[in-house]
């Protein structure tokens, strides 16, 4: 059994490859450079941990896992199109270095590319994997288009917010895992629970996230505090502040919304904290993250093998703050 | 066996359903919508066709048929931002009536569903049959990314043109018919041929189109004649004429391609014939279609199973000019 950054190692070397041939180099040049900018890879190496939780690592889960991180990659690039974010992780975005119009292809690509690493695998599990890449992948795009709907919207419901950020960014994590333990063996009830652990563990991974951008240490978060209150991003604090702050709250949150004034960021914060949505978020995400250490518990394979995963869950969300 | 215009009309009433769920609505009314614009299905009744040169209609190609109109559509949605086309069979683009972004997810949302057609088949088939589609797809992005390549450069290279022209509209023509000929349990080399005969048929398709355009009679063709000329589109007529016309020539189709002017399609035109371009075009074009034909020839089935496709590939070249 490997760790988690064992298998990210393992991982990172086999993928640092070319993916793509060499020409057109205007478009394979394009896709090959979001690859290099590098990033976690979470999702590919949570395939090989969603396997080997069943059994030895299935070669197959490393074309599966590939094909995971090029979806992923794929994803991204076309989101930075739709948000036009001119940096990622620091270095410009595809669009901005190739334009917008190669970026897309590259994207189209990409996601092409992702299948056919899905087609090397044994048939026998083809029509499986492809089938639960295909629910994933549109849940994925169905994530984005509400994200955006939602952002044109005054106020959202929880509800309606949970789901989106679900299918946004919960369920290839989850998919991932059950991706994973199809390779391993597995049998319906484990794929449930392993899904359902990924999904939980991305949702508190997403509040601690929305968290971490209000109530930070910056020297410890890394990047600005604040920057999802000075975008007017919705997030989990601002769309639960807008439903249980009272009257005289919900107009100052929105004159906020309105300003551009430098104390921005502080007087939103304190509006959260009057509000005790720091608490509350701190809660929720402990809530997700108990339901997903319970799927885990629940999955019947012996504990020892599961104890890689329980560190993910641990380096992901039990972090300093 | 059926003729192109009865599978065509199967084909429309399977495909005229609902492809995507209800929700959200802001993104799959929009891809919804492009398949409601319509077409001439040419691409899917080509995977009956080819299916039923060697077989009856396995009804897995109508799963796959599906795939390649959906793919097809993707590649319109996709491309019709990319050329920022206001315009397509006279109603407004996806991106124009439901934005960028919306349209760009709406297409890749619709690639993937390409994806949940070609899983629905026998298993058996599977890897084959999504093998070739993604290598067609992949190819199809190349084409259209050197279109976009050659669109800034000044002069294209007449292999170089072709090549982009068989990648852009050839290879899907191709891959269709091939699609339905693994369906039909041809062996490969009826499959080399099939594949030979719609490349061969498409490369002949665009020269015609390419010639209509600029000499084809507006009262049968049914569109502008000399689009192409205002547009300043490279075409296979302005690549060759830039290949043999004389300095003087050459001189003068630069100017023409900086003007405006009233007389811009007429003057091009002149220029076109005096390098007796509208001849060698029409030859070109026979010498593709007859290549095309020696394919079907050498497709080892009875002639009376061939009918229909020679009858494809009249309909669609020998046209009244």
């Amino acid at each position: 059994m490997f760790s988690f950054s064992e298998l990210s190692k393992q991982f990172e070397e086999k993928f640092s490859q070319r993916h793509f041939p060499a020409a057109p180099a205007t478009l394979y040049n394009a896709a090959e450079y979001i690859l290099e900018i590098g990033g976690k890879r979470i999702r590919p190496v949570s395939v090989l941990m969603g396997n080997e939780l069943f059994d030895e690592i299935n070669p197959d889960a490393w074309q599966v896992a590939t094909a995971i991180e090029l979806f992923h990659n794929f994803s991204l690039i076309h989101d930075d199109i739709m948000d036009q974010a001119p940096l990622r992780r620091g270095l410009p975005t595809v669009h901005t270095k190739y334009g917008a119009s190669t970026a897309l292809l590259a994207g189209d690509v990409m996601f092409a590319q992702a299948y056919d690493y899905l087609t090397r695998i044994n048939p026998a599990y083809i029509q499986k994997i492809i089938k639960l890449f295909n629910t994933t992948s549109k849940q994925v795009c169905e994530g984005q288009q509400l994200d955006m709907d939602f952002e044109q919207m005054k106020q959202v419901q929880f509800s309606a917010y949970e789901s989106m950020i679900i299918l946004k960014t919960s369920v290839l994590l989850a998919a991932s895992l059950q991706l994973g333990a199809i390779l391993g063996g597995a049998g319906d009830r484990n794929q449930h629970h392993i899904y359902e652990f990924g999904k939980n563990l991305g949702i508190a991974f997403q509040l601690q996230d929305d968290y971490l951008d209000a109530f930070g240490d910056p020297t410890k978060f890394g990047k600005q505090v604040g920057g999802d209150i000075l975008a007017n991003k919705k997030t989990f604090l601002l769309i639960h502040t807008l439903e249980v702050a009272n009257t005289i709250q919900k107009e100052q949150i929105q004159v906020l919304l309105n300003s551009n004034d430098a104390d921005k960021v502080s007087r939103m914060l304190q509006l959260y904290q009057d509000c005790k949505v720091d608490e509350w978020v701190k809660q929720l995400k402990e809530k997700y993250y108990q339901t997903a250490l319970n799927h885990l518990e629940d999955i019947a394979v012996l504990s020892d093998r599961k104890k890689p995963l329980l560190e993910l869950a641990q380096f992901l969300l039990v972090r300093d703050y």
